[in-house]
This record gives structure tokens, sequence and C-alpha cells, in this order.
């Protein structure tokens, strides 16, 4: 839905019209920004306090630099909302992350503006340096690259690589550490920490004045105390100047903490900073949330709340006529906690998302057995493994597309070692809203490959928990299970457990002609797609292989024996994937059949619904009855008595 | 070769007999575990540097901590041998590195006392984190858990990650830094200065020291100047006592720097520390190399030096009877500065590679446009894409088992964006004596499922060379070249550029029955196997495929209309790899062929010389010999004429 803007703001398309305005207007066309953003938001959905955040340090920074020419990096670039609407997407911001819509992130194919591609966090000082020292080498010595980075994403490696390249490197590059305390949800870590004793006690810089002020003072008392006061600065140059801050020890220039809020100043800092060469960082404090007072209190939950109702702030819930299936991630939550209390070698960990996993709910019961140990995928696989090689069985939960950080820690960390670390892979598949860089899209193949592991995906809720359950029994080795985001199929989900055994598929329902193999949920889509083809007088057999590695030699043996027409459908990339898997298998075993491969094309996929997606790539029910369509034989229902039919229910998914 | 150790190292066997000596024998032992070091390094090879730079900081530990009930983790291993020797390991020490042999780094399956495997860097605070947390857990508070690491190793981001994290955590985490200046080249960075200004100026603790000295004697010279150093202390204590070091800015108690020679001293200061909780750092300043003359003054020469005459330090060169056909890693570097003299916009990345890797030759002609990045994976690539994203067209030399490390930035920064960064995979393929941490097995794997890739790798120098020359071309996008170690086949390798076309791959020779469909070096296997086999009577055909992606479709189709068995031969993983692409081209068309897939098997392979292991893994010339003689019909040599020949001579490569 579109919305209006404010007088001034609806005159600005791009930066050049925002520098029309005078200094003393920035502040109504921020009040502006935040307040388009929030009309927009309040009724399209997508991401919100972390761009009201940041509303003046984008009005600043588009005032103060010469963007396009200067390069702007947004870290994480859901902070970026603003930034798009001045820069030509003011009238298609109601389209933010709507399937052919705009991307919620930054992305150098949508605007000139959009320097650098951000959807994963810490990036941006990296990439920022690189387009640095490419404008030196080019001569371009004019030019500004200016990284906004959260105090959240700066914990991860990647940024710290970045600043300590940067330190060395004689660039122009200005990073602006947006300090929130927060990332989706509260930050943690030692860097957190020390960032707040900055802003609440002594800036490095008054202490600096102060000092100088104070040894004048001294000075005055005579020579004998000037002696001494010789002796102070001596000891302070010769060490303090050194390493009194963290990102000076790392040879940045840094200055420090302003008011995120005060656009003014923070307009003139910028430009300030702009005539200062080399490596420079700019401490900023700002409130996640800012300007929307329930989001101030709540940035969790405000961090991407859904729609709500500008006025009241109340949070609208489409209301279900009957009870839904839950969520993956809550019983994921809720089935750590049950395992937790009757295994207590059991540990969670999540990096950064304690509400999007659900490991919160671990993390409220058993504090001291489940650990946020911030945006740090790689930190998080290493940690894991080191509390396994001392016995204890951790599940560390991360998203699919996030865990492509941590895979060298995954393979030289856990597999070779063969450590009892149980990954759990949420938002596997096509993830949604969040687009290309967001998708779980290369796990089957990028796990696949590496010995040692077993690698499973369940069909629906009491499969997840089952594995669970599985994965954490005494020396079973690493134990991946990758499921999607979003609701399963089980309203009534919480069973007792069972173990499952290793390698074990199961079949849905025998048939004719066509056989489906699917992996975990999308096997949904293919009974329902049987459902429909039996009325039709198809009758595919469907097996669920529940693992993708090992496989179920048994049962592909069964599968090829009887079945001409094989369909393997997933919810990942075709190359590589279970249907490159079960390709394998066949000829490693001499069978000759005809392997339809149902899953995610070798190419990008963009934002929209799930279910938009997944009908795109061709593996929704309605792709999977095409399929057998196409191969299929049509039969008399009669001569079909029996099949078509899932031998056990599906619902009881064992 | 076994060599005899000294008096006093001949009697241990284990840490509890180094525990019966007095603290006065340590300097002795410490001069024999050298001695033993060089006399057995000296004539079986191995890493030398790095393990002589911690003998004394080994004895130090051993003596001092209660291994393996405490925990010691060595970053990066090979600076382990001491270890080894120490924990009943001396007896097979000759064995190290070499096939069947004990790894040449800790590793968890081969003893006690190593708690971890480490073979990649940068692992060893998290892991000892992970102990120390378990620990805790359990209730186990009197371990200690140490971790040793190099000053080059803590630049990597999962270093960081991991003091970021172990500064929350109230646990029994020693950190050693082990401050050398060195990886396998000089280390660079920021970090790697800041450390040096500590080192050579003031420490902090002794500034801390000096300035309480001179405040005391500035608050004698009465009440006036007593005001003055309140106002001071006031300062100092509010900002500096929090903030004037890097480590205790992280929460770290910081303590150093220490002479890392001087055994009785480290052994006395890591028993004092180990009463300390909570998260210590030991800066421990060593000399790689040490004791060693040679090996102090050209510390990356001695790295690794091979075999060497202990006594005049000459290094053993076996002298070829004829010219060796150069390493990859040379034609790579040389060709650098080829292109990069024609081409002003190629730049040159390596993380901390540079002799490695030989791009030390374009560092050496032309340092502004070569860059180490320091132990750095991620930032490698993500600083790449930013050069990229601003028109450069970096070169980016990352080994296949470290390229593992910033898999989510060759995705998330490049592929998707479509930057134009060619990445050089070095040491893909099994890499020999370093063993399962080093091997490049699953970049093909891992690789393939990506978007927007173009994925390469050459059959020889030539190929090498014209792929690079093809991957430098305006607007050709994310180029991949994997590349083995060691030697190419054509002594006469700098021939002029040609451009390849992207997806062609090249038919070698043409034949009956079988199909051998290659990529890379060991395509040079399979002409060896066609010549024995055609002397059978067997002629297959052969191509080299060249491009991993895109596959070149035509070839394809030509090998399946005419080849019944198609024998697939990669330096890869099997699952996921070049054969399941070729299998993933067959089922998607329609063909049905018996295809046999030669690889590297779904397991760990351990270390020994590569030829050992391509024949333990089945890909090795005997091994195409014997798959073709399977399922071949043998020919009268007469029907075949013309046939087995290759159609190009191998050696002229296109």
């Amino acid at each position: 839905m579109q919305v209006k803007a404010g007088p001034l703001l609806s005159k600005i398309n791009y930066p050049a019209d925002l520098k029309q305005y005078s200094e003393s207007d920035l502040e109504q066309i921020s009040q502006e920004l935040r307040q388009y953003i929030i009309d927009v938001v309040s009724v399209n959905g997508g991401h919100f306090g972390a761009s009201l955040g940041v509303v003046e340090l984008t009005v600043a920074l588009h005032y103060a630099l010469n963007t396009p020419y200067d390069k702007l990096v947004w870290d994480v670039g859901h902070q970026a909302y603003g930034h798009k609407i001045l820069t030509g997407r003011r009238d298609l911001f109601h389209t933010n992350r709507v399937y052919g819509g705009i991307s919620g992130f930054p992305k150098i194919s949508e605007s000139e503006y959009d320097t650098f591609g951000v959807g994963h966090s810490s990036t941006s000082i990296s990439a920022a340096l690189g387009m640095a020292v490419a404008s030196q080498l080019k001569g371009e010595t004019n030019r500004q690259h200016v990284a906004v980075i959260g105090d959240g994403a700066m914990t991860a490696g990647l940024a710290f690589e970045g600043l300590n390249h940067a330190g060395i490197e004689n660039s122009n590059v200005l990073v602006i550490l947006n300090d929130n305390c927060m990332s989706i949800d509260p930050n943690v870590g030692a860097l957190k920490e020390y960032l707040t004793s900055i802003t609440i006690s002594k800036s490095y810089n008054r202490f600096r004045d102060d000092i100088s002020h104070v040894l004048a003072g001294l000075s005055k008392l005579g020579p004998n105390a000037h002696k001494y006061v010789k002796k102070i600065e001596k000891s302070i140059k010769g060490t303090l100047l050194k390493q009194s801050n963290l990102f000076e020890a790392l040879n940045f220039r840094y200055f420090g903490p302003v008011d995120g809020h005060d656009v003014k100043r923070l307009a003139q800092v910028i430009k300030d900073l702009s005539a200062i060469p080399g490596p420079k960082l700019l401490h900023c404090v700002t409130v996640k949330g800012k300007g929307f007072a329930l989001a101030e209190k709540d940035q969790t939950k405000w961090h991407a709340p859904g729609l709500f109702d500008k006025i009241t702030g109340e949070i609208k819930k489409s209301i279900p006529d009957k009870p839904q299936p839950p969520k993956y991630q809550d019983v994921f939550g809720h089935t750590m906690v049950e395992l937790a209390e009757a295994n207590d070698k059991i540990v969670g960990i999540t990096p950064a998302m304690p509400s999007g996993s659900s490991l919160n709910i671990m993390m409220k019961a058993m504090p001291k057995r489940a650990f946020d140990v911030g945006i740090a995928e790689q930190h998080a696989v290493t940690f894991s493994a080191g509390l396994a090689a001392q016995g204890l069985v951790p599940f560390c939960n991360i998203y699919s597309s996030f865990m492509q950080r941590a895979y060298d820690q995954v393979i030289h960390d856990v597999a070779i070692q063969k450590l009892n670390v149980v990954f759990c892979l949420d938002r596997a598949g096509l993830a949604g809203a969040d687009g290309a860089t967001h998708h779980g899209a290369y796990d089957i193949a990028y796990m696949r490959c590496v010995p040692n592991l077993i690698i499973t995906s369940p069909m629906n809720e009491e499969e997840l928990r089952n594995l669970m359950f599985t994965a954490q029994q005494e020396n079973i080795g690493p134990f991946v299970i990758r499921y999607p985001r979003g609701n399963g199929v089980m309203p009534d989900w919480k069973r007792p457990f069972k173990a499952l055994e290793i390698g074990k598929g199961r079949k849905i329902c025998d048939g004719e002609d066509v056989a489906l193999l699917t992996i975990g949920h999308v096997g949904n889509f293919a009974v329902e797609a049987c459902t429909e083809l039996n009325s039709e007088g198809f009758y595919p057999a469907h097996y669920d292989l529940r693992f993708v590695k090992p496989l179920d030699e048994q049962l592909l043996h069964e599968v090829f024996a009887k079945y001409k027409h094989v369909v393997t459908v997933e919810d990942g990339s075709l190359p590589g994937g279970i249907g490159s898997a079960v390709l394998e298998f066949m000829a490693d075993h001499g069978y000759l059949a005809n392997v339809i491969r149902l899953g995610i094309p070798d190419q990008f996929i963009e934002h929209g619904e799930q279910v938009e997606l997944w009908a795109e790539c061709g593996y929704d029910k309605n792709a999977i009855t095409e399929a057998v369509r196409k191969v299929g034989v049509k039969r008399t229902t009669d001569s079909m008595a029996g099949y078509g039919k899932p031998l056990l229910p599906v619902l009881d998914g064992m």
C-alpha cells in the first residue's frame, strides 16, 4: 500500500534534492523520514527497529557526503530503509520484500547508491576497504568510503579481520560504529561491555583533554612538580596514546561517542572526518526503534514485527479458525528443554539468534546451559566442538545460510574428529522475504560431501523431535538436522520420543510406475500431490528418505528394482543435492532409471513468500503432480486397490 | 630414520617423567628437546621453525600443568612437535608426516594429550573455551584450559570471536600469545604492529607501576600537588584501567610480555596464572627457529625446509637429470606478473601465503598491487569483492581447504553480485603430508552448487595460464581455477596466452566402448593409462572437461551418444563432485549409460605422499587402467588404427 510522504520528504527523490535544504531543515526531514518508514512498514511489514535507529545518520550521511561518488556500505542492510527512500525508491518502498518488488537489503543491481549487497552481517568494513584501496590505486583520492556497522555485527570475526587490515592501509575508510547494544536480540560479549564502558564512563578523548588540563595546572606548582609532569606526559605518550583504545590499538583514529540522533551535529562531524585521511572510526550511539515508543522499549519484538497499528502499536495477527501446526522453530525450542531436562550433557548454542531459533525458551528455562555467543558462527561451531571434546552434547542451532560462514569449522573441528555436535540448520530451503542472501539452498550439497556427517531432514514436527532425540545418544557422532522456516503440519505434535534407526527412511505409500523420493518438509507437498494424482488415476509410490546421509540403501534398492521413473523432491539446490545423491547410488549400483529431480535450480532466487518461491522453483504440489502426470500411466481405480493410500498415516510421522 | 635423544630427554616418556626433574634441569631438557627436533627433522623433514620457537614453552607447560587432565590446545599444530615428543611419541617421531606414521598435527585419536585436532589456524581459543565451559558445568573447577596461539593466528576472525566470548564467561581459560611476528611469512596487519609497540615500548603493567611510582613521588610535594594526584588517579581509574590494552578491553587479564625462552620463569608464571580464575592472556615473546641460527635468520625458508645438513645448514635438493616441469604455484606467480603488466586492473590477494602460493613474485615486482592480508580468508574474499565492485580484477589465491573458511563470502559477496573476482584455489585435491585437514577435497562439491560461478581446473601449466588469461577479461563474472600442489607436466610452459571459450572442454583422443572424462591435472594420469591400455588392446576415448561449470554440454552429448561406459576421474570428493555433475547431465537429458566415478571416497584421507594417496583413493594411472579393463572390450590393433592416439598433443595443452 502506497502512503504519502511529508512536505519536505516528498520533494526529495535523490540526495541532490536533500542537499538543497539548509542544515536547519534536517531535523524535520528526519522526522518525516521516520514517519514514512512507520507508515509504510506498519501496513506492508518488514524490518522496523534498525532503520528507525539510523534515520538521522542516514540523512546526515547523504547530506554530508557526495553519494554515489562517495561509497556508502550499510552493514546488514536491513537498516537501510531510509537510505532506499532517499535514493530514488521512495515510491517503490511499499513493494519492499514483496515478490517482484524491491529487496529488503541494498543490492547493486537495484541502484547505483547501493554499493554492495549486504544481507549477512559484518561484511561492510572489508568491502569498504576494498573500494578504498581501489580508489587509491585509481588515483581517486578525494573519494570517501564509509561502512556503517552495528556493534552487534562488530563481534563477527570478519569485521575484526577488516579492521586489522584497514589499520595498515592508509586509505580513506570511515567506519561508523552504530552502537545500539542490539542485534535482533540484545548483544552479548566482551566487546559490547567494552563499548558500554566507553560510553558511560568518560570518553577517551575527554580523558586526554582532562589529563592535559590537569597536567597544565600541575605544572604551575613549580619546577619540582613540572619534573613529574614531564615524566607523566612521557609515560602517557610512549604507551597510552598507542594503546588506550581498542580501535586505536588497531591503528584507527577513534572519535566519539556522539549522539546518533543529533542530525545536524552528525552531518558536521561526517564532513569534518571526510577531511582526515586514513582509517578512522566514529562511535555513534543510537537507540534501536528510535521515535516509536514501543519499539524502543521491546527492541527484539519490534525488529521485524509484521503488520501493526501505528497509533496503538497493536501487532496484527491473523486469527486462524482452527488450531494451527506449530513452527518448526518452536518445536525445536520446547524439545531442547525436554531433552536437556532428561540428559544433563545437553547444552544449546546460538550465534545471536535466540528468538529467531527459539533457543530463548531454553535460555530462559536453563540459562547456564544455553549460550548466545553473538554474531560469531565460526566460534559457535568450534566452541561446540570444544564442549563435545569434553563429553557434552551441544545442539548448535545456526540458520542454514549463516552456516556457510562456519563451513570450515564443521569440517575441521567437528567432522574430522567425529565429535558429537548436533547442528540444527534452521531456515533450510527457501526462506522467503529476506531473499537470495538468506535462502538455505546449498546445505545439502555442501554438507553431503563431508565425511562422517549424519545428515537428516524431518518431514514433520514429530520427526524433528525424534531426530533430536536420536542425535543426543552417546557417541553418535556429528549430526545435522535441517528444517525450514515456518509451520509444520502437526497441530498435535508433542508425542513421546522414539529413537530412529540411522540411515533408515520410510515408505509412505506403495504405487506403480513412478516413485517419489522426498526429503524433509517437502514430503508433505508430495502427499498432497498423491491425493490429487490418485483422483486422476495415477498411483505414484512415495518414500520419505529422512536421511540425506547415510542414504537408505535398502529402500533405494527396492525403489530402483521396481520403478522405471523416479522423481526426487528437495527444498535445496539441484546441483549436488539429494537428487544427485540418488543418481550416485543408481550409478554405483548399476541401475538405469529415468530420474527427474525437482528442487532449487542453479540460480539465485529472489525474495517472496515461500509458497510463491516453491512454485517458481517448481517443487510445490503442482510441480510434483505435473512431473508424475508426464511419465506415469493412468490406471483404473479397481486395478489399484490398496495403492495410493499411505501405509502409515502421514501425520503420525514415523 | 630413528635418532638418539639426550640423557635427560631419553628418560622422559610422558610428562610425569618430566615432573621428576628439578626446575634447574629444565634448561638442559629444553636444549635436548631442541636438538632432538633438529636431529629428526633434518633427516626426516617436516615443519621446523615453529616447534623450535616453542621448545621452552612446551617444557614449561608440561612441567607446570597437570596434563592430560589439564587441557592444552596448540593452535596450528605444526608447533607441537616438542609436545608430541614429551607425550609418548618420542620414538615414533621419525614417522612424522609419513604415510602410515604419526600426524604432523595434534590429533585426538593419536593421544589423550592431544585434546583437539589443529591443522587450520585460530581455532584454539574457541576450543579451549568450550572445554573450560564444559569443565565448569561438570563442576571440575580445578582444571586448566590453555590455548597456545601465535600472533599470526590471532588475526583471524575466529580468534577474535573466541576472545569476545571468553571475556564474558568466567571460566578457566589461559591464552598464551606466542608472539614471534611470523606466520609462515612475516605477519601483517595492525594487530602485529600493536603487539610490537607493546613489546618495544614499556609494557602496560610497567606503565601502571611507573605511574603509581610517579604519583607517589608527586604526592609528597604537598597538599596542592596531592589534589592533582587524586584527579589523575581518578581519571586513570575511570577510563584507562578498563581501556588501556586491547585484551583488557575484551575483559582478559593481560600479563607480559615475558621472554618465551626463559623456561624456568615460564614454568613459574604458568603455575602462578593457574591460580587466577577467569580469562587471562600471557603475552610471550619468542623467536621462530630459536636455536638454529639459519632458521632464526630466514624464518620463511626454514618454516618447513625439507631435509638439510644440521651442521652446515645446507638444504638438500635432489638434482633431477633433466629439466623438470615447474610447480603450478610458480606458473601462477609468474603469470600474475605478466598479466598484471598488461592489465592495470589486476591485483593479487593472499591470506598469509605469499611464499606458498608464489604471490610473493608479484608482491616483489609490483608491491602496491599485491596484498598479503594475513590469516584472514573471509576478509580476503570480501576485500576482493570490494575491489571488484570498483572495477578492479582481483586474483584471490586461497588454498582449497582454507577456502572452506570463506565459503559464505564467496556466495554472499561475490557470486550473488556476479563480481569479477578470480579465485585461484591452490592445493586442490589431495595435498600430501599435511593430511586430512589440508586436503582440498571438497571444493568441486561446495562450489558447484553456487550459481553464477565459472569453475575450471587446468590439466597442465599452459591451461592454467590460459584460464588465468581468460578470467581477467571484462565482465566475465566470478571465476574459480583449482589446481594441485606441486609440479605440472610441461617443462616448456611459457607460451603465448590464448582466451578459452567458457564451458568448452576438449577431446584428447577418440576411442571405443569407454570414454574417460577427466578434470584438471588427473587428466595426465588418464593419458598414461591410455598408453598402457592401447598396448593391451583397449582404446578408451579421453576428454578433458576443463570446466566443472558450466559443463560442456555439446561434448557430453557426444560422449553419451557414443559410449556405453563412462569413467569420470577427479582429484576431489566423489559425493557431489564432477562425476556427480556428469550424472546430473545424463539424467536431465535422458541418457542411460554405465558411469564409473573415480575420485576421493567419502572418508577423511590421512597424510602421505600425493602418489601414495592417489593410489589409496583409486584414481591414479593404475586405477584408471583397471577400471577400463573391467568394462572395455579388447580389440585387434588393426581395427583400431587412428584411435588411441591423442588428436592433439597433450603437452600442447589446448
